[in-house]
């Protein structure tokens, strides 16, 4: 059994790691550390009660390492840099699931999250740990920059056409639509159930989401040029689930058909991927709690458009689910497991 | 025109208040206080945009009375009570919604609210704002006690029995389940929209809400002899509503057909309060966003038990709309104007 | 007092306008017909009862003419135009919440709707029913043709650059979402409450929806060119509103503050579309039961882009509101009497 | 691999128990009927696809029965009393989650039911499957009538203090409170989303619920006296949960203390049903999606009164994972596995 403990323990990343590693087969969760008063997790999380017996309390890194293999960080970005090393250094494997280790040009990271970088060194091994992109550079990694949610969106949406060259990169829209958990769980007026239930839908940093710089980078790294994307996130009165909408200029004439045939084989064998038939449409709903991400393509060959739209659990795939298939594949075990 | 302020415009009766009297034809909002930094109405709520140009800030009770002729004090109980005697001197008309003024045993009170009361002396004169029970007294009052809204739930469902002394009142269960305004704006980690949203149900203080001694005070004056009641409130996963579920245990054999005519006869005149008719039952969505109260009645004579169900919007019935009813009975308006 | 009849009574836009017409202090309701079987309003909206003694049932548009001075259509497509020459032929003024009187050009009508037009001879005196450009007209006019909802939230979004001939009308991108109400009353599998409310968020129709005609016929309108939308709507978890996400690609170059002018200044003096100040945007909560459109706008002048968020509640200035303020223009009534 | 089948797959019941199977490690999915169209069960259930390969269709169960060591009949009742029988006489071990088989006294399932019972000859032998109080029949059984959802939620929360005869019999209130899924999955107009998500909470067939005489039949049984219960169900706008509050007249003088140690004493060892902690209330939350019943109790020795309240799933514990547990009882696998 794989040994592993989870910082960042009273998260919704946090605790949905817990609710998934609690079923796998293969692994015992030996350590949680939040920044809490002591108690047994079943006060934190009374559904867990149980099921698992163990305090949450707020411990030393290193005292993490000495009793794991392996650590998730669900921590917020700055955090993780600082605990990170710490984890690394006593030899244990790290899965990080804030932004520290994902942007690859200090200078950019540095100017979205407004703090110098205190461990650059790290950036050039670690991997960005999107299964379907880097499967092999993730079997090797010691240290995983797990993505973004609205990022593995919208890059599991965009690779095949950029990777075939056929967009037009200058003029990418990414209309993306998220549940509340994506927030985070800290008391704030403005997500409180009475400001959300209350037919509230709404647009929320405009080309300013300090996931853009992730997503710029990937989407570049796919088409070989540099790509600026335009990017608007939402807020969906709905506890989970992210759906994006992608609008493409496409640089070929294709149809529907043939774009389906595009995404189908490019993401043949993967598992997590699901291209939708002709005339199916992605909902949060097909997805939610599951590590799945939905595919649905609508090509408009007389205006060169295509329409993606692409589901995902925000906490699943776009967080806690994909850190698991991450550690899957480091770990040798089949990569379903678990999820 | 009658020239109103608010005190506690930032909370949601206070909101609720805003929304009322901006359409009451003879009204005018002249001062709006709040414990906030000083900002255009407009700012605190957006909705209001163009329809109301004032700025709500920290103001002094003595300076609202100066721009006023009658205040709604729609604050924290305590706070209430240092304002309430400011005002009243000022010879301004008070609309107290918390409960400072409503318990008349100060002992009571000061146990249930665990401090102690500072201006005794305007129990005397205060009148418990139950138009349907206390018109008259409400007609020739200076300060009002506005009630909760578990309380108007709970007593007009229970006032017709009671008067006729039908009902055994050693154990009277009042099962009451309320949407998540009930519990204030404040950003509190158990009401943001991810704890709730995600199917929760849950009931809290059994038998132990600061609104029993309310419900007990007035349940005993109806009955004639000392009631104490059971009460177990709850939290639905949705913005408004109040639903009172209350279980009588019947001193007389009557059927539903009988306890209909009595509740109608009770309720005569009165357009706030819809008896349904003989398989009726109550949902809170009908009487939301209206000052409206449903009740619903079913009789088991072969277990002498009856059930009363009433439905009322917290804000509304239960806060607000109830005082502006109030202050339309005050001022001699008809008295759903605005409602 | 004006005498109003509305048929389609029991449907949501039928609802609302009923909800709103009972406050309007110049109108009396003088029939209620829908397809239903006789029964008092108060059966089918029991929030209702107490404000309104009528029965509702399947009435001869003839019957509702001799009975009203005007008849407010809220109908399915084809229905309306079976009763609106019958009413016109009455004298009686009609406003229409469906889509036959909205499109000039019969073809595209009867392309999208897929029937034949029977009464093409009143297309050319109907008036399209948005105050906000058509004024004028409505105040004249027998026939409304009041707008859908999706077209009024992105009509309203684009008419300033459009009319400014600042926009490449070649590529504009309407990212829409709605509340269910939207899609009707009837039940259907798909819209039951278990199917939406389990964090379902989806995409339909992408560039297939019907209000498409109606929005490339008004754009084109403004513009002077002809315009060929792409359209995705969304449906939200939600009761009501919608919000646009509109991108448009700008031919100048103009930055937000200059963009908020050009809007302001063509929104100079209407009550109902509400501008708002740079680094707002808008939420459907704000506008949600009132008949405002608030528009907030950022424009990224280094990527020509422009993207322009509309909210309106989409029962009422998306229906029901905007059918009472064409009442109002036509009946010489304050434009806000009511709304 | 034990090879199950499910007929009425296309329920809610039904959906819940290819979702937990599918995650089941000693179980394989042979056959979904469902009385549909026949269709790829990735088309009735999007989320399930890439999951379970397999058409559903309206199958005999004969047919069932070659493909399949056991049925699960998640189908309406009266549905079930004519395909029980078929399988039984095939050798198939049957678990039967409608009413048909529950009630062991005919004339009282014909009154409530309003059908004649067609096997009656089959309730001699079938074992009502509530594992924590008939885990040796269950063992031993061939048909397993499982629980409804109310009664699972009433019967747990009352039996230690039946069993333990300290309760008043003869006036047992249970204010019950389900989620919208309780409802069933037939496309109605009163369970839209428009109709449910408007702040609408309300009661429902007061005293008059088929669940009743199964209620009444566990009490009595666990009493030793004939019970006749009070049982008013409500539906809150959620997809999942049912909390039950139980007002109970206690013969005895305990407090909440000694209660809880009574609870703690009758559960010990039943994985399933978690007594909660002195001064803790259970929350639908903790328990949706697990087949956990979590029970919370607070007793006033003074007004003799106990006021039990628990909450279950009323898909899982009160559906398709106690029909689960009883599979595993019966197939002698671990009583929690894949659960």
């Amino acid at each position: 059994m794989l040994k592993v403990g989870i910082m960042g323990a009273s998260g919704f990343a946090g605790e949905e790691l817990i609710r998934i590693l609690l079923a796998h087969p293969e692994v015992k969760i030996t350590a949680l550390a939040a920044k809490i008063e002591r108690m047994h997790v079943s006060k934190l999380y009374p559904w867990s009660k149980a099921m698992l017996d163990m305090d949450c309390f707020d411990m030393r890194a290193e005292d993490i390492g000495k009793k794991t293999d392996a650590v998730f960080l669900a921590l917020p970005h700055k955090v993780s840099m600082d605990f990170a090393p710490v984890l690394l250094k006593q030899g244990k494997k790290v899965i990080d699931l804030s932004a520290d280790f994902r942007i690859k040009d200090i200078a950019v990271y540095e100017k979205w999250y407004e703090i110098k970088h205190e461990c650059p060194e790290y950036l050039k091994n670690s991997v960005y740990g999107l299964p379907e992109l880097y499967r092999r550079d993730i079997k090797a990694a010691d240290l995983i920059a797990n993505p973004g949610c609205y990022p593995t969106s919208i890059i599991l949406g965009c690779a095949p056409f950029l990777k075939k060259k056929i967009v037009d990169t200058d003029y990418i829209i990414c209309d993306s639509k998220s549940g509340v958990s994506g927030a985070g769980r800290s008391p704030v007026q403005a997500l409180m159930f009475t400001e959300i239930a209350t037919n509230s839908f709404r647009p929320y940093k405009v080309n300013f989401h300090r996931h853009m710089p992730e997503i710029d980078q990937e989407l570049s790294n796919l088409a070989g040029v540099k790509i600026d994307v335009n990017f608007t996130p939402h807020l969906v009165p709905m506890e989970r689930g992210i759906l994006s909408t992608i609008y493409l200029k496409l640089a070929k004439k294709i149809n529907t058909k043939e774009a389906l045939e595009i995404y189908k084989d490019f993401y043949k064998g993967e598992y997590f991927v699901r291209v939708l038939e002709d005339g199916q449409l992605p909902d949060t709903k097909n997805v939610v709690r599951s590590n799945f991400c939905d595919i649905g393509i609508k090509v408009f060959p007389e205006k060169s458009l295509a329409v993606v739209m692409t589901a995902i659990d925000n906490l699943v795939k776009g967080a806690s689910g994909q850190a698991v298939q991450n550690m899957n594949i480091m770990y040798g075990f089949e990569e379903k497991l678990g999820l």
